[in-house]
């Protein structure tokens, strides 16, 4: 790494200082030519490199763009559950950049999956955002390993496509702290993201780009981030109060610098505000020096493809497997009919900023071919939202018919779903559900291999399949992976990073999604995905955490020892006991019980993927630190964690608990201060209002104040009743009871 | 009625004036003796007079009150859809205000029953705001049409108990003014209470006590409110605050009428805000002073008690009548058995301020007795929370095995639910549905007669009864009531003014009650009760609007026809196809189908309850106005009509629809005019907005302007995208275009 290092702000002119705000061109940061300090050039990620052909002028075409690795969307990295492997993922990007010459690359993007009809749901990780947080987390530093930057978008809030530049996201903070930023503050607290890029969306009134509370308070003063923010393109609709909010620099540039000159000029930007922004962008600049150093770099192809066929067999999650049909015999004694044109003409990505062109494609009928694997195929459908061709259809079904077994490739097309607009429903296509039908009157032996970036309904059609395999969207490695997978050379061992429903309107957030008339309310609040489909004992096609294996494994010895006032450890043992080499995800629930707030019934603290050979056991164990125990009080504004017993659940989803063991915890002692606002009732629980009302009690006895009333229905009254109330229930003499009260309360506290 | 009035504020002091803004006491009005106005009695409804025997003091005790008629409460009234009736039971209770010399009876209560689990269901009327407001202005009307005042309360979104002294609801507008309000609304513009109550809770972060917006804007400006606002007991925390906001009177006095002389003095209250709220007290003296002139009067205690038995008839629901178990045949030719304590010591009324002592109690054996029919009783259970009496137990069941018939009466205890505090569950009692099924055993021919305030679960032990009689809480006439519908010689007509759910989890309010660190968030929006299971599909047990009888109905002849550019007329003919005479209840919901809202699938807007002898036919004629039509836009903060077409059904239930028929509005041609933050799609879709899109396109094949890009992607983009936003798709080019729209328009608007 280079020493050297470009001028600080300090031997900048204002114009200088201001240009460092905003962009070269739609692709390039401004540098100062005259200071020496280049204008680095940052490209669209997150799942591989997106570098525009027509980077340099501001029109953008999606279409146009070097060829780059396509690694397996967040939609399947993230079934993976496993940082290593996402982080080979992002190092290997790295390089693809460094080759490039691109400084930061757009990713990963960590929003919560909050309803899956989100148009971007197949580029983000999950609806948990323990797991979007420790699986992107990879990402970021394996990108940022080799010294090329990241930007964790989208912050904050942007949950949804519709209306997405002007919505204002009406959240409470609880769900905000809990649901929404989780995911942000654990990569910003662990790995740095050299960038953020802000949402284009409002948070409860205000623009992201323009929302101080979040790019300065939270973000920096709390979270300690110390790298810049961004705006998406185009969500920076005033530099003066994006300045001041914290923004850093505005992409793509509006070429509106002069008025950021004229606003340091007139005080409505601080010197030192410009000053710490500026700064900040010439800290990027040093740090990705290095690596834009670098000259002639290649990167290796065929060993990226590599990492991309890889991270493709760990994103298939499988379903369903009744009487074993997968794997098919990998000697093919048996006769494989393969249906459906995905098998020769695959979807590996979503579509929008993250659209990339691949090095290379290997469908899953050119993987058959290549591994000399006998089967015959028929595309029984065409990818677009054209209405059945009989012709294909008939030639399918007489395909299944002379077929031992069936492998039905289906899933959305590419025209379903992409950045932009959201989707109106979860069903499959209508054609290829009818078309799976057909197949299995013919042929009952059928597996159902799905393409898909966000969550489709299984249930309406599961009946017509042995089996399902959920792939997602592979990346470009794809074909080979399914073949690994569906063959047996591996197992499969992705679990659900988000839930299946079997009614769209089963989640709470269709109640207000996508919102109307400029808005959205988050009426769920914290219970999104499984912490409400748990909380209210909703059934769900599969859960949260779902995931079978070829193997079978067992959890055993499952202990939780204290390791403080507020924070465990837990330790299991992991058994595969079947005679297949396969990976287990040990998942870790903590669940709080009884609590002053309506707390999901459990939630995700920790997860450990273990690779085990056949009949092989070891030891996992899993820190769970005070957070883990928390919710965000909106009294004390704040993480809180109440004194009492948790239970810790251990098992292989969030409805497949092998264990639940439990510690209890001292609490933080956090109390809030008594005051006339406070109940009878909470003056009564209060360890120094107790005794005050203990004297009141004294004094009523002895006739020095009147007596409260004692009838049950008055006593329920007066327990919930503020005692600047007591004057209602007492007249003049509850005046005289609220002052013992205050009075007593003011001289304990002394 | 007396022409005399009392003197008006500008023949009293500060201090006098002052003074009329708070109670004499507990229970009454502050006159000014000295210049003759005087201190009226206000006492405890809403379903019968609770005048206080120790009313002239501050203490509460709400056991001890003058014998009053107890009308069945108005989970029971409700279910009757009878206005008419309803309005008899006001003018009866105004009767006995006078005989008491009670100016003022407090009540109705017509707040939402959001969550079944609140405590008050039991006296509100609905979970539909059109019903609430259609019957509960009965009471208003009928009250004060004796001259004698109601108190509209508790205004407003006081919908839980938990923490309601403080408590922070925090609700979109839109719920607000569609589910919250429209029942204050209604009965506001058709009937002018003299009085509102206001709430104790805050909205959206103001206490309704101090709450301007509530008490002044919506209040009076908007719905033209003449009357005067007091405090529920204890809720005004600030008087100055209270008075500015438009609270006329705090009850009950906390004797700091001085504060408000000062503020008047120092000028934190304007002398014309003191004059407004002090005038308002004086004139709703003047209104009593007629029927409190009235001396020696005595209301027919017997004519009242055949009120409240008539109205108890009409607030019976059947929920199921299988094999047609009801009604028992009135010639006994049956040996009937009747089960449960309830049949002897009745349920009628629930607890808390509302809470009566009546002038007689007929239970349903006493009735039995009086009208010679022979029984056989057991009581089977105690009315306590104690566990079951298995010698109870036993003869209960002896007592089913001899009989034809067995009646069991069973019901939540008196302790179940109260103002106060919420329910935490809509179970039966244990031992009861344990006796009932044990009954069921040794006699299949059971009807279980329900009482209870709010909603109980049926489903877990409906296969247990042939027939279910919902009776809620009946008043003290239940006893005859029940005869009269059990033996047949009325048919029940009641329809559920609430659904019955299958499960409390799915009640959507359920994610956010009852709220957590002092506040609620009304997350769910307007999708209440109804609105929510018919818009998403969701099974419920009993619906909203449904309940059996007798006779067998037709509705027939069903039209619409439009009476204006956004009103229309429905007709339709009800025809009694039965030979039992009995009533029915035609129920008008509007179905808007597309909107640019998210809109309940349909809505309530309209009923008709006919009584019709067997064989019989009428019409039915119900208006639906703009109103009817419109949704809440937060856009224009107004009520809005979107032009195009809307479904009328008309059926018995909300999911019994005899047929649908359709109008075509013209909407009311509200637009919002285009600015920059409009997107590319709205400036397309608006008629002058689309002639400027359109120059736009002309300029561009001109070469003028540059052109938009056309692939599909980039419209999709585009359509969404701000026009302030162009310049980051298209750079320099972007503002040129932005220009030219805005320019165009403004040209257009000229």
């Amino acid at each position: 790494m280079s020493e050297q290092t470009y001028p600080s702000v300090k031997d900048l002119t204002l114009e200088e200082k201001a240009s460092l705000t905003s962009g070269g061109d739609a692709w390039h940061l401004q540098g100062v030519e005259s200071k020496g300090i280049p204008g680095y050039m940052i490209t669209d990620g997150p799942h591989g490199l997106r570098k525009s052909l027509a980077s340099s002028t501001g029109e953008t075409d999606l279409d146009d763009s070097v060829p780059a690795t396509c690694f397996p969307p967040a939609a399947g990295l993230s079934s993976s559950w496993n940082p290593e492997l996402i982080h080979q993922v992002g190092e290997a990007m790295a390089e693809e950049c460094i080759q490039e010459k691109v400084a930061v690359i757009l990713g990963p993007g960590v929003n919560i999956k909050r309803n899956p009809l989100g148009g971007r749901c197949f580029e983000y990780w999950s609806e948990d955002p323990y797991l979007a947080g420790h699986e992107a987390v990879g990402i970021v530093a394996g990108v940022q390993s080799k010294g090329v930057g990241t930007s964790l978008k989208h912050f904050a809030a942007n949950n949804q496509e519709t209306d997405r530049l002007r919505v204002d996201a009406r959240i409470s903070q609880r769900a905000l702290r809990e649901i929404y930023l989780p995911a942000f503050e654990h990569i910003v607290k662990t790995a740095q993201p050299w960038t953020i890029m802000c949402s284009y969306n409002r948070i409860n009134g205000v623009h992201s780009s323009q929302n101080h509370w979040l790019l300065t308070d939270v973000l920096r003063d709390e979270w300690g981030f110390e790298g810049i923010v961004m705006s998406d393109w185009g969500a920076d609709h005033d530099r003066v109060a994006s300045l001041n909010a914290g923004l850093n620099l505005e992409m793509p540039p509006s070429y509106t610098d002069d008025q950021v000159v004229y606003a340091a000029r007139d005080g409505r930007i601080t010197p030192a505000q410009l000053d710490r922004m500026a700064q900040g962008m010439i800290d990027l600049t040093n740090k990705a020096r290095a690596a834009m150093s670098i000259d002639g770099y290649r990167f290796d192809v065929d060993a990226h493809d590599e990492v991309a066929h890889q991270a493709a067999v760990e994103s298939m999650v499988l379903l369903k497997n009744d009487e074993a049909i997968l794997p098919l015999d990998p000697k093919q004694h048996e006769k494989i009919a393969v249906i459906g044109e995905f098998a020769r003409t695959p979807r590996y990505q979503g579509g929008g900023s993250s659209h990339i062109t691949p090095t290379k494609m290997t469908s899953f009928l050119d993987t058959l071919a290549e591994r000399g694997i006998e089967a015959n195929f028929a595309p029984g459908f065409t990818l677009d939202l054209e209405p059945a061709d009989p012709a294909l259809e008939a030639a399918a079904i007489e395909t299944a018919k002379t077929a031992d077994k069936v492998l039905m490739f289906l899933g959305l097309p590419e025209a379903a779903e992409s950045e932009g607009f959201d989707r109106e429903n979860i069903d499959m296509p209508v054609k290829q559900i009818e078309l799976l039908r057909r197949v299995a009157e013919v042929n009952p032996n059928v597996a159902v291999v799905l393409s898909n970036g966000s969550v489709v309904s299984v249930r309406p059609w599961a009946q017509y399949a042995k089996g399902i395999l959920e792939s997602w969207l592979l990346g470009q490695a794809g074909g080979p992976a399914l073949a690994d997978v569906i063959f047996g050379k591996v197992s499969p061992s992705g679990k659900l990073a988000q839930s299946i429903p079997l009614d769209i309107n089963d989640d709470p957030s269709m109640l207000n999604w996508p919102g109307e008339e400029g808005h959205v309310d988050y009426g769920e609040g914290v219970f999104v995905g499984y912490r409400y489909y748990d909380t209210y004992n909703k059934a769900v096609d599969y859960p949260f955490g779902y995931g079978l294996s070829y193997a079978t494994f067992e959890i055993s010895d499952v202990k939780a020892t204290k390791t403080g006032a507020n924070s465990a450890t837990v330790t299991a043992t992991v058994t595969n006991t079947s005679a297949v080499d396969a990976a287990e995800t040990v998942q870790v629930y903590v669940a709080p019980g009884k609590a002053d707030v309506a707390r999901p019934v459990h939630e995700l603290k920790g997860f450990s993927k273990v690779f085990l050979k056949a009949g092989e056991s070891t030891s996992v164990t899993i820190d769970l630190d005070e957070r883990a125990f928390a919710y965000w009080s909106e009294k004390f504004n704040d993480w809180h964690v109440e004194a009492g017993e948790y239970g810790i659940e251990v098992g292989v989803s969030s409805r497949d608990i092998a264990a639940t063991v439990s510690v209890e915890l001292d609490g933080d002692g956090k109390t809030q201060p008594l005051t006339e606002w406070s109940t009878f009732g909470e003056w009564s629980a209060d360890p120094d209002g107790s005794k005050v009302v203990e004297a009141l009690a004294a004094a009523g006895e002895s006739g020095e104040l009147p007596k409260l009333p004692d009838n049950a229905m008055m006593r329920m009254f007066l327990n919930s009743m503020p005692i600047n109330s007591l004057p209602t229930l007492m007249g003049e003499a509850g005046k005289d009871i609220t002052k013992f009260l205050l009075d007593g309360y003011a001289e304990l506290k002394k």
